[in-house]
């Protein structure tokens, strides 16, 4: 009889079995660590909202791209949230006068996308954000850059690996206004987006068409090619000025928020890991300045994000501006296994910090109430002696086998196994001996049953 | 103007600014330091599932309590997962062939309901659940208890808090076929349930209904209040076994689980927290044996469980014993709270690792651009050397002032208020002075740049 579909996991969805739930540990930690490391605090918001969150910033077009739904019987159409930026806003409008200025929040869940699921693309996904609220500076942006890139170093990826393209979309706009019509500008943002995918004679018909002169289009063409064009060299050489009637003193106006951000990049030696690139413009219709994403091995990006200052007062708040980036979880896992970088499955489980403690052996039928107590025992917490700084004296990771063996090496074996870092053989209902699993070294004594909470507690911390 | 009501979270969920966000770690980190402690491994599903998974089981009456939607165009229906049991049994009902015997599993997450939100219960809450399949014996059912015990201690709460109330369904049902024909036994476990809601007469009158005798079912009242009616000494005052004409010798053996569990509990110190009472029967359809529910203060269910030895098999699986328990997030941080045991602001932030390493001063405007710096780099962690254990050594949580104050006071008292462990005052583009901001010694010699980073890992390491 084959398996009804109803009893396996909605496509596009995972199940995580205990390797693949230390996996997702690995990386959610990870990402803890860094943004806790960079100053920014943890904030989470419902994993579904009204569904008008979505529609007021991103149009009813987003509608076909969610799961919404409407309770039975009830009015208001939710929707499972497919990003945290509209939460985020609505939280920060909610208490914005009460919050430090600048806000930095972080968060990392889950997030849903009703597409067709593909390598590397899931209907459900981990995403991590890092936001940076009530700092238009520079400054800002390269702190959430800084903090994106070291995530990626962090889990081992090196610099060879990455790079983080970097525009600033006002800057495009307002060169692509002096080639095309204003009201052809963000038709012009999509042709940019194509030219990865189309020929070159294609590209330069498309801006054609929105009314740009072939020869602007040439020489906008020969200027995307160039990682760093920020010093107007590039545009010199390619003809752009001549084409697009714009002055080279207009020009540095123009680009002199990528100027002010290179060099706070520079402030912290994070120029060679970035492209300033023309031709990224980000998908989303809310940035409003800066916009990176990050690629590793030239191809995937594992992240995107930009400035975003106009965002809160839609959501009801003050005036304020913002940058950010979100982090998918499902990319960024096949780069890390693709590059030996994500641990194998028993390294996940010390990581973890699912490597035992103890593992408790009954030597003889006799003893094997007294281990069952003392597992029982040592995975009890116990309330830290008064003026301790501790709230509890923490519980051990105690385990005992699961077979029906009374072979001694046999189980030591086991515990090996299990990374065990200390095992204990209890001989009868009195006595037990330890046995160092790291050095291999078992003691010549036994140690009383009642001693031993306070023995391991002692060998465990000095190990 | 109002705020629209879509820039709200939807009834009954939250949103979490970061001492919400503490709050919630603290909790769930508790959750999975015991669950580990016990030896159990983590999984997890998918958020919303075939709706199938949550009828098969439950019947379609459960479909009112559900989050359900279909996607756009779909066939298909999903819904938010209300509870993880379905989800565990089809995951292990997909590996059963090569899992261990017995597995045990944890996991902790948001599970959703589409109720009436009220004090304690969400429409979004978390959810810890535990879990020991392949194992049918009580030490079982014993260590599962175990492990939600240890929690409510690990987080303070003291054996004169809780009660674990227990029952065994099978063994009531039997006794209640006794005195109602077969057919009015899950009738009689409605009547049960609702006892401490009605008056006595009016439940001996339910009982009479469905065909007991008055004297039965006066019978059946006095054992209910009993604690611990094992013994059978309860029954024989009662006149139970006369009115249901059964034997004692019958009686011993429908208890006989409830004894073994009894002495499975003796076993790990855990009578004292325990009641044994008949008139604990939990909701749920699928309980086949032992049923418990954790009552805090006397009435505040925290947890709830027991074993369901039929639902492996109903999901494909073959016929697998299993025993487990539930314990949400919001009934437990009101207890915590009450109770006083849930930490304050300023510890969840030290209990979260939300506490600085390193608070960076600039004692001069030549100072800040080194002083910047020095906060990029000790956030970034470094390649371990060569025969290290360590993969990376880590990055440090490193700070600086947002204001714009010069006043080194004043910054330091900053440090203070963020229980920074180390403040350093960059002098200059060469040296720094450090201060422990515990002891609240400061050096007396500077420390060049260069240096910093090994000093203050040594440092801190030695604090």
């Amino acid at each position: 009889m084959p398996e009804p579909a109803s009893f396996q996991a909605p496509t596009g969805t995972r199940d995580m079995y205990p390797a693949d739930a230390a996996r997702r540990r690995f990386i959610t930690e990870a990402w803890r660590r860094v943004s806790v490391n960079h100053g920014f605090e943890e904030v989470d918001g419902p994993t579904f909202e009204h569904l008008d969150l979505y529609t007021v910033k991103s149009g009813e077009g987003i509608i076909s791209e969610l799961f919404s739904f409407t309770r039975a019987g009830g009015e208001k159409t939710y929707a499972l949230r497919p990003e945290f930026t509209p939460t985020l806003a609505r939280l920060y409008a909610a208490k914005a006068a009460s919050l430090p200025k600048p806000t930095r929040w972080f968060t990392a869940g889950p997030f849903f996308r009703a597409e067709r699921p593909q390598r590397g693309r899931l209907r459900e996904f981990l995403q991590w954000n890092v936001d940076l609220i009530g700092d238009d500076s520079p400054a800002a942006d390269a702190e959430v850059i800084a903090c994106c890139v070291e995530l990626l170093s962090d889990l081992g990826l090196k610099q060879s690996d990455i790079r983080v393209r970097i525009n600033d979309r006002r800057c495009v706009a307002r060169l692509l206004a002096q080639i095309v019509p204003m009201e052809s500008v963000p038709a012009m943002f999509s042709v940019l987006d194509k030219r990865a995918k189309v020929r070159k004679e294609e590209f330069i018909g498309l801006g054609v068409a929105l009314g740009a002169s072939p020869q602007a289009m040439v020489a906008l063409d020969s200027i995307l090619d160039r990682s760093f064009p920020l010093a107007g060299e590039a545009f010199v050489q390619s003809g752009f000025f001549e084409h697009a009637a714009l002055s080279r003193d207009a020009f540095d106006v123009l680009v002199q928020d990528l100027k002010l951000l290179y060099d706070a990049l520079a402030a912290r030696d994070l120029v060679s890991w970035c492209d300033f690139d023309f031709s990224i413009v980000r998908g989303l219709a809310y940035y409003t300045g800066i916009v990176f994403e990050v690629v590793v091995g030239g191809e995937r990006a594992v992240a995107g994000g930009g400035r975003y200052d106009k965002l809160i007062e839609l959501f009801g708040g003050p005036a304020t501006p913002a940058v950010g980036f979100g982090m998918g979880d499902v990319v960024l896992a096949l780069v890390l296994q693709d590059r030996g970088l994500m641990p194998k499955d028993d390294e996940l489980m010390r990581l973890s910090g699912q490597r035992p403690d103890v593992f408790v052996i009954a030597a003889s039928p006799e003893a094997d109430a007294a281990a069952r107590r003392l597992v029982a025992t040592l995975r009890r917490s116990q309330p830290a002696p008064e003026g301790s700084t501790q709230r509890r004296i923490p519980a051990l990771h105690a385990r005992q086998t699961s077979k029906t063996t009374r072979n001694v090496g046999k189980l030591l074996k086991e515990a090996a196994d299990l990374a065990a870092r200390l095992a204990v053989i209890v001989e009868n209902d009195a006595e037990a001996t330890i046995k160092d699993m790291r050095t291999g070294q078992q003691d010549e004594t036994r140690t009383p049953l009642a001693d031993l909470p306070t023995v391991l507690r002692a060998r465990l911390a000095s190990a």
